[in-house]
């Protein structure tokens, strides 16, 4: 029976490659891994897995009896359908510790990097293994992915470095021009519906007991979005209605312009300038300096509606 | 503020010296670090420090408000008192992936090995920093400790080798004349009650509903106990008695010929039969190559208290 490689749920291009590269790690180690995915690809990776030619991971719909390496977190609300009648064998990650528990002992690696591609990148010098050109590709795509280009807050001195040996061995000699055909892939909107772009990337949170959803587009040039930013507006506002949320918040983000415009649909506008120091005016407030969802916009909103 | 390193409750000779030797790493990569312990040392552990010269880290009692760095488990049952208002920053561990969680990614560090002391080696040398001469003494005696000088199930290839390597660098010729020196120390139980020493080492467990206590004394040679079992034995039914216990189980076990006399006191003798295959006819029964509490003894108790 094979050990199979797999990320979080919703997969992101880190989920998937991270997944890919620690499996070819884990094979060259002698151990018959298996890369797997835990849902459809983004635009991003789509467009990262063709570039580089590597085959899309097989999908797991159920993990009942399988041996599991866990990467990119270590939750098992992000973890495969049946988890629990699964053996988690190893996990690698750069977020949070998790609930996650094991009967036994394992190896378990986690470092506040940026990315998971980081550690494995660590992982295959220390091991003194060889990373194929193509690998070394996708694993340089989730770095960038990650640190949205070394610019978001969660980047450190490690991503930056790793990445560069990786550039180096994927033969890309231009990594912000790389970047941006990559950002550019992500941002393609055409033939996407206000409803597709709003739930691209949606989590709902419960922020003092009040149902909060919080979606991200990362776009390379917000004037993309000009045309249909309106009709985003309108189905927005259906979000909040057919599922009794309170509020319902979309971060447009300028990849480019390292800001945020934050789409706001809520019964307490008060909340905005609670949490932002911005008056909500109209539809939105601009953010300067502000990419991270999990770092820079769903923490001030909990701590503004406990105070609200 | 320092961060403070420290083990898990009723500590062991890892628990301590993994402490101290991660604290020293840490201060040579330029953390400002202090080893802590969470209780008193066991004879063992006393001898150790002793042996090699190394002052006794300081007792927490409170984490408040501390910065930890967690080795040797990841359990908050077996972390300090108010553990919740500390910040944990580090985890360096050999056991199953336990129940601590954080808010913030940090440095998780678990390794199938038989003792925490042989990842701290290996993490020494991946920063290519020199081990002290009487800090790789300590490490060498946590490494012997745990794996009982290399006999324990828990044992791997690494342990071996790190140990080795240890000794080279501590100017220890012969490991197991110094392992033998240890588990004297260990053993002595000049002026110990039987009280004493049936609590060395004691942790009560609830199966199938049933209080079961199961104690272990470790001994170079169980003719040592031979003028003591029986007051042992006497006090074990107050043991019994005292706290409204279901069973007393006490593993005498000896080190040099790898096996156990388990007395025992029960409610339910048929039980010993159901977990171990030999009937208890007298005190105690005679365990063959059994010396792990954790892997051998609990376990097949448990499944014979659910089957009984």
């Amino acid at each position: 029976m094979p050990v199979y490689v797999v990320g979080h749920k919703s997969p992101d291009t880190d989920s998937i490659c991270a997944a890919i590269a620690y499996a070819e790690l884990k094979k060259k180690l002698g151990v018959d891994a298996v890369p797997a995915r835990l849902g459809e690809l983004n635009a991003e990776t789509d467009f990262v897995l063709k570039k580089f030619g590597i085959p899309v991971p097989e999908l797991m719909t159920d993990a009942t009896g399988k041996k599991l390496i866990i990467v990119d977190h270590s939750e098992t609300t992000q973890a495969p359908d049946n988890f629990d009648k699964a053996e988690v064998v190893e996990i690698v990650d750069h977020h949070k510790i998790g609930d996650i528990t094991t009967p036994n002992p394992i190896f378990f690696l986690a470092m506040p990097v940026g990315c998971t591609c980081t550690i494995i990148k660590k992982l295959y010098d220390y091991f003194g293994i060889e990373i194929p050109k193509e690998i070394a590709g996708i694993m340089l795509s989730a770095i960038l992915s990650d640190t949205v280009m070394f610019k978001s807050v969660t980047t450190t001195d490690e991503d930056k470095e790793r990445a560069k040996e990786l550039a180096k061995i994927a033969g890309i000699e231009d990594i912000e021009a790389y970047a941006m055909e990559m950002f550019k892939a992500k941002s393609d909107i055409a033939g996407k519906t206000p409803r597709d772009l709003i739930f691209r990337d949606f989590k709902d949170y419960v922020m003092s007991g009040k149902k909060v959803g919080v979606g991200q587009i990362e776009i390379v040039d917000l004037s993309l979005l000009a045309d249909i930013k309106d009709s985003i507006y309108e189905e927005m506002k259906k979000v909040k209605e057919e599922a009794q949320r309170h509020s319902v918040f979309l971060m447009l983000t300028d990849i480019m312009k390292e800001a945020t415009e934050l789409l706001v649909v809520t019964d307490e506008p008060a909340v905005v300038e609670k949490a932002f120091g911005i008056p909500l005016k109209e539809k939105s407030v601009w953010l300067e300096k502000v990419m991270s969802r999990k770092k820079q916009v769903v923490p001030p909103l909990e701590k503004a509606f406990a105070e609200i």
